[in-house]
């Protein structure tokens, strides 16, 4: 998702403060931005020490953005409506805590909270608006809503179901958080749990499918971003639902879309299923 | 979907009759229903002067049924609950007069009827059950569902649609109207007319793509019985909603699953969404 | 691979018998073969004690064919070129030894052979040629030399190999032979062994990919005969190498073919490599 | 290819210089040279007025690398063994007039060149080693080569040959540039001409596949980046050779093994196939 032209926002545009602004993250949130004619960067908050500190936000980009890069939440804060998170738990919490008494909206794309640390961001939102959410991608969240339908549609029909993921060599883990999250919402759709169901493995003489179990099968190379198929394998016929990542420029769109929500809304704790009316 | 063994029918089960009974799909249907403890194969009808009348019903499967091929639909039809009939319009509407009459309920998988022809449907169904879809298979019918699911969900958020798919070499015409009706499936979805957005051919300076066009694209080869596949391209992501058929077992067993609805029912015109329980 | 029409043999085609005549692989083959103008029938073979005993060949496609089905080896030989045997390991061996006498050529498409049992093919093919590959299917022999090429091609470029391949419900090992042919053909293509590579499970705390490693991944589910991909994931990039079964029509052309190139050959062991022109 | 960290490179190491080095494949070639220990970046040459002259090369990445960007060619290859140049077919002719002259090799990522102009190339390529391919990944060569192998081994067995490209809704032009010269490649292999079997539309009544054609089918959504699949679909079985780029390092890959070639070579025009011994 790249800006080939910096928009120039309306006036009625909501006000956006990137946290993170300096990283991976924040550059791409920065620029769907400044991209978007309905939204105005109003804020850029980074940690203290950060050498991009008093620097211009857009400065990556060869675009100046007018808003300096600050270590200091209240002054990122001062003119936004809504703040974009991708940071740390510790960082999310601190900043979120000032938006909250200064009513300022959060979309927090931060992930690895404690159950504690989750206490906290629901407090929080009984003060300002929240958008929290496991993924924050739009794609990720309809195909979750995708094969809740599946699944139910399919339950009794002898469908074999398999969640087969690929991402880059680097992960140390399998299979994907985002595969096992698929798992669950497909053996909740069917009244099931994920544990009862889940194959993780398969080598040698592993006699026949058992029915009704879930496999997974896992897929690791290269710089892939991170694919995700489910098969729904019947008699003749199969069914497939994919979600395929190729940059993280979903995670921004998503965003976009939770900070245009949250401009609707003055408090409580919201999903991506609400920002994106799944939850009929 | 072939049965190893022939089941033996519970008492209570669905009597089935099947038309066309030493076509193909005849064939498939009488495999099928052999296979199922909750089905009984009590009639197989097949047209004047086939070579069939008068052999076991089973016969090509070297498993004799006690069923007699007839040309008689009364006969046929004497014991049936459901008559299952993939046959040709002028033949299913001689069934259904007969259907009717008897209160046998009908699954009827014979297509090419005109607005005529399906309005003898409809009146044969205020006599009795009957369902009527252009297309039996579980899969395909839940694939527009998702399609329908996913094209409101996406709807605003950038995703541009296109849709794949892929025959065997003898098809006569581009793109295949299972594709035709996911097109429509997802531009009534959106609120809009796939005339309006359709698409059918690329080549050569074709410019950028429109915004909003449903673009097809199609695939010939060998003996692909049919290959559809849907994209939702977006920014840094796409999600893929794919329904491949290998056999026509997809349709056999969708009748099944008919057959089984229908005897719950005693009059009205369904259609396979009332079946999976798919209009919600 | 269906006939839709008997071709009638050209006075010089190639005499083939089918052993097995009776069963699945045997009828698929007869049926091949009487679509072949260059082929005629004129033997088939089967078990004593067979039901077909006695029956003509091309019975379960209404088609006769004047080929009566006989346990007799001799007389099914009597008048053949070739015979192609898909049956067991036993009666594979002893149809050999007839044919081996009579100057017969032997496709043989039967798997499960011991050492031993291999060493006696060697033999037999001193005495007339014989053609035996682990795999008839002219697809998968190509695949396994395109990959062979890739390996070489990609050895020092950085690509990680993966291995995925997906197979019907019943299947009770993994993965397949035919995805461990394939780890093993692109082992030795980069000078290096399967075993020193292979990495056959990933679940819970993997740790980052291993440089070097082959990964296989295993998907179980419906009715699928038999899909085999290999992804080679680089930088950026990364290419795919597919075979997908549909059938087992792949093995009846590639026998055919095989059939076709014993007719050239007096005897001597031959391979699929052989007979597709793949050893350049 | 992200470098996650620079590569200290060796004394050893060749010298190598970009041009174009401020644009998006000017980045994406440093950043490869810096994370490769057995390169050393030299120079960095960009277009007289650029913003970029005067600064370190490295500037983007937040790395410093002592080379500064300027637009006098002599300067930028006096310490070079290689320059690397992605720019535009005129900057490319001046930039390899001087490089001929030291005996600098040149790897051509340019496109667009007038039949007059691949002259001027093959005459500088008497005076020093130049690379210049239609395509500098080596997973598209790579595939090239891979489809020329099955093109051949499938030439004769029934094999129905269909090419499917999918690109970025931007793409003004259908088939790609690619798609063709698979096509071109497929063609030549069986030695046909690709314009005596192409068939780049099809809609509507089009008939049964004709024997022996290419079918070309054209998709376009999102930011796909390229993705190529071939598809040789037989009986029962079909190959799919597929090459699918994420993003533009498989150029910078590619490029940087041919700037390791040329450091062997003295003098003479070589290709993408020469770097990766694909001749044979």
């Amino acid at each position: 998702m790249t800006a080939t032209a910096t928009a120039t926002s309306a006036p009625s545009a909501i006000r956006v403060a990137i946290a993170g602004a300096s990283g991976r993250m924040g550059h791409m949130l920065i620029d769907a931005v400044l991209a978007s004619p309905d939204l105005r960067l109003t804020g850029a908050l980074d940690a203290a020490g950060n050498p991009s500190l008093g620097t211009d936000a857009g400065a990556f980009l060869g675009k100046p953005t007018g808003v300096v890069v600050t270590a200091d939440v209240g002054q990122a804060l001062a003119n936004a409506d809504v703040l974009i998170d991708f940071t740390r738990p510790e960082g999310t919490l601190a900043h979120l805590a000032v938006a909250a008494e200064k009513g300022v909206g959060v979309v927090i794309g931060t992930t690895g909270f404690s159950d504690a640390q989750k206490a906290q961001i629901a407090q929080a939102a009984e003060k300002t608006a929240v958008v929290f959410s496991p993924n924050m991608s739009v794609g990720v969240n309809v195909t979750f809503k995708l094969l809740e339908m599946a699944a139910k549609a399919l339950q009794d029909g002898g469908y074999d179901i398999e969640i087969i993921e690929a991402h880059h060599k680097h992960k140390v883990d399998a299979p994907s958080g985002t595969a096992l999250k698929m798992g669950e919402v497909i053996a909740a759709a069917q009244g099931t749990k994920l544990a009862d169901r889940a194959v993780y493995e398969r080598y040698g003489d592993t006699g026949a499918r058992v029915d009704g179990s879930i496999g997974f099968a896992t897929v690791r190379g290269g710089d892939i971003v991170g694919d995700h198929t489910v098969l729904f394998a019947g008699d003749g016929e199969r069914i497939e639902i994919a979600h395929k990542s190729s940059s993280r420029a979903g995670y921004a769109k998503g965003s976009l879309r939770a900070a245009r929500y949250l401009a609707q809304h003055k408090r409580g704790l919201h999903s991506m299923y609400d920002v994106l009316g799944l939850n009929s």
